[in-house]
């Protein structure tokens, strides 16, 4: 029997008559993929997986393991359809973005040098709780991420592109009354093009001293020369998963100004990821053998 | 008026008629301290602060801002009162056994280190969501702990000095049983005869490999031999802001040994403490000048 599907893993379940063949992303795609109808593409192994979409002439599902597929609408052929993957990272995504907080606040690449030299020197550091949040970006991971701060005791204050007074959402255009309130602003945004540059250099200004500013959205939202120009002086703190551009070079100045901590684009690709990605992945199988509607369908 | 109070800080508001004094532990203490009856602690101010105890001859109530105060009994008067620091440390510490578990679990310093050399060099990390974790003492520090671990969708078993089945609390005798089912181990224990060694060789033998060692109580729960014997060899890893012995000394092998992160005892002491502390000072200081029952008394 010729496969059906392509899937990254071996160890989930396949419904009886579809038959398998396997694609990691890491090893070239194995052949005889011309009956492959439903393709789960390997997460986060760069542009390869999404080159094979256009090789597969029986296609009719792409099962995307992220939350942005923006890059993949482009590759498909008319009538297939794209299932993102929403919700898979969240939690990945939102303990990052509190590990980059408690990293900033409870002052880690201190510790860690000292750590480095043995020394045991004892300082008072800032710290999350009570601290105010401005949480831009409220979807799903914005949720989560709300969640962890709230059972930390800081005070978060939601915002997103839209207003919605009912659940209590500012909008980003009230962003200027409320950044100088903020001691945190934590960016959950999607790189659009409403929300490139949204943390500006008058944005930036309008933080108070020493606040701390944390993204693990999309780099373009902030200004990466108007942050680098206020964390250079110390005004402003920083913890960063994205950044803008990415890669960052290995001379850019960002990388070593003291009170900004980067990490290398991480935050979804954590363990808890790939238990939740393959129990979506078997669920969509087991739907689209029996033909039932797919779930975190993009297109349709 | 002579002072009848003696107070770590200016800013709070002192009931009329009581006059203060201040001592902030750094400085020496001032003259005419004869009258003084109600001592708030400076804290962790190392031993003079507590020094001072014995040569105030109208002592009544000593307030201490720590939630430990085994050190202070023996220094008290017949019929002076103490009262401890409970909660005003609980979140402080909370988020930093939170900051200890994400830095390990999300290998903050691998990041950090690539940082320092402008490496942009992406891997998949362990993660907290999902995790098992044991969490050994449930005061109200643990307690704390337990919201932020279940906010972030870890899996979380109680255990305490006794079992109390009614509120799903493990009794630390059923460890042997507990340990080979944790992802990660958080010690929140007082220093006592019953703890101290309690994560002894055996006890960390039968924790699976990979897992994580957290502690944010006292460094005497943990047999540190037995700890850096397990660690060394990569089997186990550990996150510790008390270690034993404290300081550690400079040359001690624990601070060198990859997947150990080790913070000096800092966990409590955050700016969130600040703020908390005063409000019980004050609080205390208003029930003392009305006559009205102390808060948090140890001795009676």
């Amino acid at each position: 029997m010729n496969a059906r599907v392509l899937l990254p893993w071996t160890d989930i379940e396949v419904p009886e008559g579809l038959g398998a063949a396997y694609y990691d992303g890491v090893e070239p795609p194995p052949a005889g993929l011309d009956d492959v109808e439903f393709y789960v593409l390997p997460y986060d192994r760069g542009p390869e997986p999404p080159k094979l979409i256009g090789e597969l002439p029986s296609l009719r599902v792409v099962q995307s393991l992220s939350a942005g597929v923006e890059t993949l609408v482009p590759l498909l052929s008319e009538g297939v359809l794209l299932a993102n993957g929403r919700g898979l990272h969240d939690l990945s995504v939102a303990e990052h973005a509190l590990a980059l907080i408690h990293a900033a606040q409870r002052d880690l690449p201190r510790w860690f040098a000292q750590q480095a030299r043995g020394a045991w020197v004892r300082e008072h550091t800032r710290s999350l709780a009570d601290s105010r949040v401005l949480l831009v970006g409220h979807g799903s991971i914005g949720q989560a991420i709300e969640r962890q701060l709230v059972a930390a005791e800081a005070v978060v204050t939601r915002v997103a592109s839209r207003a919605r007074p009912d659940e209590d959402v500012h909008g980003v255009a009230e962003l200027p009354s409320l950044l100088p309130e903020a001691d945190i602003v934590v960016l959950v945004l999607p790189d659009t093009p409403a929300t490139r540059g949204l943390l500006d250099a008058k944005a930036l200004a309008a933080l108070p001293d020493d606040a701390l500013v944390v993204n693990v959205g999309r780099g373009t939202a902030i200004d990466t020369d108007a942050l680098l120009a206020e964390t250079r002086t110390g005004r402003l703190r920083a913890g960063l998963d994205v950044v803008d551009p990415e890669p960052l070079p290995a001379d850019h100045p960002l990388w070593t100004v003291p009170g900004v901590v980067i990490t290398p684009h991480i935050a979804g690709g954590s363990a808890s990821f790939y238990p939740r990605a393959k129990k979506l992945a078997a669920e969509q199988l087991k739907r689209y053998a029996r033909g039932e509607e797919l779930l975190n369908l993009v297109t349709g």
